[in-house]
């Protein structure tokens, strides 16, 4: 029987990341039907993760009681710079030793069905446009605060990945010409003023100045990281240190929204990431107030709501179905 | 005869100033086949200037040797914040007394032709887009430095309005978190850094902290404005103050085109206005040089062009002409 243009369709979304891989049916509207996991294991190669993902993908189409026929196309989130027209990831920092592997094409052979692979935090973002936080808004600015500060960009519905594919790299948008090294060899990024690790850089600054700080007690001396969670726990103990780099964590995120906004004026802007899943009560005032300051043209706060992310873990396995999605349709209008 | 759709299209730009309005009949390749000029006289309100821009409207299209039903539409482009759904001219710096002019339908009423009214640094990137520096680029970013500094985002061919027509303020993106004081009311704008007015007030600070210049020969002490063809005449005779000033200037300008093309990725970056007519020479070798060292994914220069608007004083004319052809054309499409 042919499909009628009002049957369900079904999805996969996948998010690749450099410890697991998650699998999910999705259906158009971006509800999860099934999923699966599986460790990634970088280690064992290109070609062992990719049939690690073909097998999560069929786990959950199991678990959504369907058949890999009904699955319309497949779209991967891949942590690294992806190649969409392609569907080779090019690089990826957690994957050790990938360069240029075709994982789209060879999934798409293994699976049988049109596969499209994109960069982790645009799919991420583009879940939470269409699904999320930003469901009704037709543009969306996204930033994600973790390690470093990942962005996506969705203009009019589309994800925007600009003229080489190289787009939305806004945690290295400079907001202190000349200020603190950054994690990619320039100064003054976002990211080098705002991110978990510029805060960590920050804390541990203020206590060999001598300050007392209670990370001290909770932090393992032989690891100097500061996870968010940790963060979390010294601000809910008012500890001075960490409330004072917090702040100013926030103040640099407002003053980074509203000069984001005065040049892209989107419909609103989503935070999401690590850093604001632990933090974002005290995080989320800061940028907003911060932000609402710095408009060059004010608007009244539900003129340009500056939101918290939705979909959690989720995000990249309903962005990259989603995202499948809207390429297969493309090719079809087009 | 009913008109072929090969047959040529007309189109009038109009580029309505605070002293001057510039009338063009412009082709579907964005060349003029016929100006008139006339003084704005905005002191004698604005019944009066749209009678002025009419009258230079009907030269031109006389100077073109063509008949007023024979142009399609007419772009305005005006200096403030013009919305171009309606054609209202809500605010315009330039224009005393100007708040929410209805200019598109009051011309259109009397030229029988649709108007299309639109920001002029808008209408300006456009036409470097369309038939300037950038043909061959689907997505452009235009910087002009000048009194302030001006923007506009050309995206896939399409002017990027943003969700509440407030995009391209890029002049109001934070590049000095806390630094010196912009016209706007805030703080370490690239306005605040790079504009000729920064410039200005920098030349002036260190002449004040004591160094000597040729500026204090060149202006006149009772209007402290350093003009840029002033500047150009300063650098040109060597004088240490403003070409230090000027260094840093190109300097802010480079970090801020990297910054932007991060976000953004356009196909190329035009810079435009008067201090880049008057001393581009200077400044863009600087621009160039510090902007493709803060690119997050380094490209070859010929990949991401930092060129020079060819257009001069005929931007706004020939931008306005070419998105009012557009606008009509998207109507007659959807």
């Amino acid at each position: 029987m042919a499909k009628s243009k009002n049957d369900p369709q079904f999805m996969l979304g996948i998010d690749l990341g450099g410890t697991k891989i998650l699998a999910a049916v999705v259906d158009e509207q971006g509800r999860i039907l099934g999923t699966a996991k599986r460790k990634t294991h970088a280690e064992h190669g290109a070609d062992e993760v990719i049939n690690r993902i073909a097998n999560a993908a069929e786990k959950a189409v199991q678990k959504a009681h369907l058949d890999l026929s009904m699955i319309e196309a497949v779209g991967i989130g891949a942590p690294g710079v992806a190649d969409h027209n392609t569907g080779v990831l090019e690089f990826a920092p957690n994957l050790p030793d990938w360069f240029n592997v075709p994982v789209g094409p060879r999934l798409q052979k293994m699976l049988g069905v049109p596969v499209f692979l994109e960069n982790d935090v645009n799919v991420g973002t583009f879940g939470e446009a269409e699904a999320g936080a930003g469901r009704g808004y037709k543009s969306v600015v996204g930033v994600f605060p973790g390690t470093g500060i990942g962005g996506g960009i969705v203009l009019d519905g589309k994800l925007w990945r600009g003229a080489r594919n190289a787009a939305a790299e806004i945690g290295h948008m400079t907001m202190m010409i000349d200020g603190p090294l950054c994690g990619c060899g320039r100064r003054g990024c976002i990211e080098a003023l705002a991110s978990r690790t510029a805060i960590e850089r920050d804390i541990w600054g203020e206590i060999r100045g001598g300050r007392a700080s209670i990370i001290t007690d909770l932090v393992d001396p032989d690891d100097p990281t500061i996870r968010s969670g940790v963060l979390a726990e010294a601000l809910a103990a008012g500890d001075a240190v960490v409330t004072t780099v917090m702040e100013r964590a926030g103040y640099h995120l407002g003053v980074f929204t509203g000069s984001v906004v005065n040049a892209i004026d989107p419909g609103c802007v989503i935070y999401g990431g690590g850093l604001i899943e632990a933090c974002g009560d005290f995080l989320m005032p800061l940028i907003r107030e911060h932000a609402y300051r710095h408009l060059l043209r004010p608007v009244a706060p539900e003129h340009l709501p500056i939101l918290v992310a939705e979909l959690g873990d989720n995000a990249a396995v309903i962005g990259s179905a989603l995202l499948a999605r809207a390429a297969i349709q493309e090719r079809v209008d087009g």
